[in-house]
């Protein structure tokens, strides 16, 4: 990922898409001379503020103070005086400039080529790094080169606290600010090193963050190291020259903790930094290549005829990687470590759009982000009590584990986000079989999300299962009786639920569940209420859903768009207008619930009524469309999820990736052109290509096995890389791959049809790929 | 109503129970001395300061500021000092205290006898008075006598702003509190005279307040009369002795603009305490006095069998008075003038159960109040704009016209607001006959509100027109789908305006309304969707409510009601539980759209989920309960309603009284044991009483006319006691009333039967009349 000009006006862009993180650390792709930005980011995953949570009328149950991620102390900072003057590319002359967002080596390389108004031109480069291998680590290698002759350099090397960043804005989506949120515990400097300690004052977190250096400069190079609060600088002059470049070697170490004291944080920053400087910077590099390599091996997605979309798919496969790779029992944000949007917090997203990928391509990461849901257990089963109901409600938003939504329609009320966590429980353990997992973590959320089920439902006199007053995926309704998405997926989580403690008796002991409460769970799955308009033919999102007013598109403007920054939710919620894949979403995770028929119907039904003003939207459509049979539409929207971030579509990239959507674009390729589905426990595809691609290839990782499959026109070719012989589905036909023997099958013609039509203007624009 | 003991206890309650007003002017019940208070309270109705409505998460519409009531310059204070020590009851020794709200007099009696903590015993008395014939003007009689011997006191009258209060409360339904709102303009003191004026900082209104007193003190009494920003005194001290007292009449004068100078206003005033000083005491009395004949003559209730109910009802008659009868232009709170419970704002009580009762005893109150809503329009044409809906959106709450919801599920989406607007206009004409309101001020209401319902609702593809995701009554349902009660007054209101546009053209065509417009209501409401669960034969709330899970009365405790402070709205919306008559009160107010059958399934059915954690509840429910047969319990609500605030049965009457309770309890007894209907310009009866009760009579204003009822056992005796001959119907009979030729008819003998039964622990108290 290239980028040959600096726009000052896209920083902020800039920096959320150049972001390094491993899902420990996440550093914005911030100048490293700090100034400009767009909005400085350093990110600690689960470090956070509380703030209060105003309402303007109190209500029972409302959480009264939420968690906001904090912008740690920035170490990445170098800053650069030549001959006094300092390197700000907003003076003097930027020659060139470049960045490079290296997916193989998993580093960010930037050169440049500066004039200072005094006119001394020299040459900058780094590399920046965050280390998959050493995941406390970060790197930054530093080189400055005068280029008309020698000339006196001072490069500062910083730790900064409590960085001032841009005002906040309006727009609910941008997260709240936090001003300077961390106070003094102590610095220290001493040779080339320095270390702060900060603590927050309300959430009782402490941090520390260190650094190390390596210089290599001409003869006569001085350094001096000193600390204060909120500041810790090492500088070394130089007078450098062409060919006698100033060379720094910078390592940082993040370390934070809730329950150990400032000293035990301030030794561990101290000896992850001592085994960085013993390793070196050669070795972290080569070990970044290493666990890149191996991941490629596993994930790539090959796709030819479209190479911006080829690179998108790669880069968004890059990202989901460094959100969740070392997250290690922490949650898997909205926005990664990328940047400051919803406060940092993690939503449904990571269930439903982020772990489904993950599982296929690096599950022990899946199964990381799924083990920080079973440690928010006890949280979320108090939720469940203050809401009067049992086993465990999980928040809308949070990144410790308690409840952060501030409007309860749009929050508490989408309970479906429990459900969407079994279902990745679910899908994990049938995907890679991993029984410990099963026994230890799954089968306690199985349970206690099972719990919740029943106790939000109830029988009605015809005794029908019906779950009233919720919030479905799609955020312009709320508060409807019966979402079909919900009850779906509810029903799947008591099944499974009451399938996980068949098989582990031992755990449903333990936890109090015996015969007659699970076949509870599966008597309210067999008789949930799935609303259905006859006259239609088609499934209502919600009951009642299909004879609200429709919304009034050809009235809409281009401007009104996303409706909700123009119009009260109030309007939204009472017509048939949607934001985002909710009925969609149903049917591509909940495959085995509707025939081939009603998909189809369903599909054109929702496509007239859905605006996309979510980033979540676009993939699942993408999938069900290749389904459906339209393919060019399934491309269209698999391209509007890869390209999310890359071109900004929603203009808010500069607050963080939108990482469900670039996971989507996974999905959309894999699930959708791919036709990959996956319900008990076994694999079918359908691959397709729209007429623009000429081959697709994808990897994907099952019990224990490595399939390898690529498709082109007409026919498909499946290769079992590693593991034990497999029967698969292809377009509705069994075959058995066996390793060592590629399987070659013949793709059906795709049904050629009209496609159904998106509210005025809302269509996806028509891929046309730059060749 | 006599208070004979002081309880401090209690001293918020007996506040807002004491209070005076003249419907412009506002004094709650404070100890002349100031303290001790329980709240302490002078409010001018319009006066307001603006504060900010904060809310976790951003959304479109929400409204940012809110309008809150401030309590101004305190004119009420007369302190006391015997012998230097301050006369207070906390202090020294309290032999006896009286107080007397005189509901014929129209003023607030006090005598105290107090031994000061150095053993002089003095009787302090004092009236007070809030004039119903000079608006802007209050006075107080003020007189203290030594009991044992010569006696230096010091009497200091004050004025006295931003007053410090108490906290405020977590209780959602406790108002607000603003610290120190006013800024001081000016002030003056001369002789017996001083003069405030202030200012508030956001809202930008600016009030003054003066006061200007006569002495009559023994020989040798001084004076010193002085102001500052923020207090005037005028201090008087005399040597008093048994038979000398020191006596002292304070005038003070109110006055407030958003438009007039300080200085006009400070004239204003100045002119207004001129003119009482001119009528005198003793005129302020009489005309007081004679106000209230009057009023009394028109609307007195008498109940004989349960004296406590028969001072209830009187009690509530008289603060409807004040709340109502000096208004001219302004709303009518739900608390009246008597505390700054709900920030001082208005709701639909204002419409719905206090216009309906001005109409009948006091129409040219109820005509200003529906003046007031007329002068609001502009906001509500705005608001509705913002909604992107045609016409006007009233306001949920407010002060001067603004939406001031902060939580919008219970506020702007109780549109029904609206239609209740338009139901008091049509009473109000029905009632009335008054042609000139009916074309100037009512033909535009009902005009702008019938656009919004039409753009507010939609035709269904079977035709029906459905008003979906909307909020009726009940509290504890939110964002239903045809609300039964919503609809049906949305039909009046379709039907009332298609009508007023066919009696007046020349203002339908200044508004634009074509022919083709007014077809269009009354199309729409034609086809209005009635939901009815054809299983259960009784209507539906809104739609689906049938099939919502019962609360869980079984297991809610005593403790846990009101249900609102300890359970989330989440909770309460979906299930079956009903905080106040929604679908009771739509049969209340449109009795002809239900049969008797259906009102009396109905109320079974909604009886048993009706909790009445609203004080709104009770006296619908004694109306219907009346009409469908159980008079006992009919007369059970009647008594809740009409103790709510005597006896605290909401526990908040500190903050204010309810005054749609009060004004419910005239409805409970002439609705309801009455059972006075007004529909389509005439009037029936349908009178009963319960077996405590021996007689009945009220009177009504109808059309130029003045009735009197009276109500035995057995028996009712119509008398015409203005106006010419009118048909009315008795049980179903029609009769014609002549003057001079009072009519006596018999009453049916009442069906026994076995009244429902309310939740358990909700049903009202037993009404055991203390003989």
């Amino acid at each position: 990922m290239r980028e040959t000009e600096l726009h000052l006006d896209t920083l902020a862009q800039t920096e959320s898409v150049f972001a390094l993180a491993n899902g420990h650390i996440g550093l914005r792709g911030n100048l490293d001379e700090g100034e400009p930005f767009g909005l400085p980011g350093t990110y600690l995953n689960g470090f956070y503020e509380l703030r209060p949570l105003p309402y303007a009328e109190a209500g029972y149950g409302n959480p009264e103070s939420g968690q906001t991620v904090v912008n740690v102390t920035n170490g990445k900072i170098v800053r650069l005086l030549v001959e006094d003057e300092p390197f700000d590319v907003r003076y003097g002359e930027l020659r060139s400039h470049e960045r490079i967002l290296d997916l193989r080596d998993g580093v960010l390389r930037r050169t440049a080529e500066w004039v200072s108004p005094t006119g001394r031109a020299v040459r900058v480069s780094s590399t920046r790094l965050v280390s998959f291998s050493q995941r406390a680590v970060a790197g930054i290698l530093y080189e400055v080169e005068p280029l008309d002759g020698a000339t006196p350099v001072v490069v500062q090397s910083e730790l900064v606290t409590n960085e001032a960043g841009p005002d906040t804005q309006k727009d609910p989506r941008a997260a709240a600010a936090l001003t300077a949120p961390l106070v003094s515990e102590g610095f220290v400097a001493r040779d080339t090193r320095a270390v702060l300690t900060h603590y927050t004052r309300a959430s009782g977190l402490t941090m520390s963050c260190a650094m190390g250096h390596v210089v290599d400069g001409p003869g006569g190079t001085g350094m001096r190291v000193e600390a204060f609060e909120d500041v810790a600088r090492l500088a070394v002059s130089a007078e450098a020259s062409p060919g006698k470049p100033l060379r720094l070697i910078k390592y940082v170490a993040y370390g934070w903790s809730s329950v150990r004291s400032p000293p035990a944080i301030r030794d561990q920053v101290g000896a992850a930094l001592t085994e960085a400087e013993h390793r070196g910077w050669d070795k972290l590099l080569a070990e970044q290549r290493a666990y890149l390599d191996a991941f490629w091996e596993r994930a790539d997605v090959q796709i030819d005829g479209d190479t911006e979309l080829q690179q998108a798919v790669r880069f968004a496969l890059f990202h989901i990687l460094q959100a969740g790779a070392r997250a290690e029992g922490r949650a898997i944000p909205a926005k990664g470590l990328t940047g400051p949007g919803y406060d940092g917090h993690a939503f449904w997203d990571t269930e439903s759009y982020v772990i489904p990928v993950l599982t296929f391509i690096a599950p022990h990461a899946a199964a990381d982000a799924l083990r920080w849901r079973y440690d928010t257990l006890d949280p979320a089963r108090e939720r469940a009590g203050q809401l009067d109901l049992r086993g465990a409600a999980f928040p809308w938003r949070t990144i410790q584990g308690e409840e952060c939504s501030g409007y309860w329609p749009a929050g508490t009320a989408a309970f479906h986000v429990n459900a969407d966590i079994a279902d990745a429980v679910i899908r994990y353990r049938d995907l890679t079989g991993d029984e410990a997992f099963d026994r230890n973590v799954g089968t306690e959320l199985l349970v206690e999300t099972a719990r919740l089920w029943r106790s939000l439902g109830h029988h009605d006199a015809a005794g029908r299962f019906r779950i009233d007053g919720v919030t479905g995926p799609d955020e312009y309704s709320a508060i409807a009786d019966n979402n079909v998405y919900t009850n779906l997926m509810a029903q799947r989580n008591l099944r499974g639920a009451a399938d996980a403690v068949e098989r582990h008796p031992e755990v449903a002991a333990k936890l109090g569940v015996d015969a007659e409460e699970a076949a509870g769970w599966r008597d309210a799955a067999e008789r949930i209420v799935i609303p259905y308009d006859p006259d239609l033919e088609v499934h209502q999102q919600a009951e009642g859903f299909t004879q609200h007013q429709r919304w009034d598109f050809k009235n809409t403007t281009a401007e009104q768009y996303p409706l909700l920054l123009h119009f009260p939710y109030f309007d939204l919620y009472r017509k048939q207008v949607v934001k985002q894949a909710d009925l969609v979403f149903a049917i591509v995770k909940r495959s085995d619930a509707f025939t081939a028929e009603q998909k189809a119907r369903n599909f054109a039904y929702y496509e007239a009524l859905t605006v996309r003003d979510s980033s979540l939207s676009a993939s699942i459509q993408a999938a069900l469309a290749a389904e459906v049979g339209y393919l060019e539409l399934a491309y269209d929207y698999l391209a509007e999820a890869a390209l999310m971030d890359l071109d900004d579509l929603e203009h808010n990239t500069r607050d963080g990736l939108h990482i469900a959507s670039l996971a989507g674009s996974w999905f959309g390729a894999v699930g959708g052109l791919g036709g990959v589905r996956e319900l008990g426990g076994g694999l079918s595809f359908a691959p397709q290509l729209p007429e623009a691609l000429d081959r697709l290839t994808f990897r994907l990782a099952f019990r224990g096995r490595r399939l390898l499959v690529e498709v082109r026109h007409g026919q498909a070719r499946y290769t079992l890389t590693e593991g034990e012989p497999l029967e698969i589905v292809h377009h509705g036909e069994e075959a058995t791959l066996q390793p060592g023997h590629p399987l070659s099958r013949r793709i059906p013609r795709a049904l050629r049809r009209e496609a159904p039509s998106q509210p005025p203007g809302r269509a996806p624009a028509r891929r046309r790929p730059p060749r």
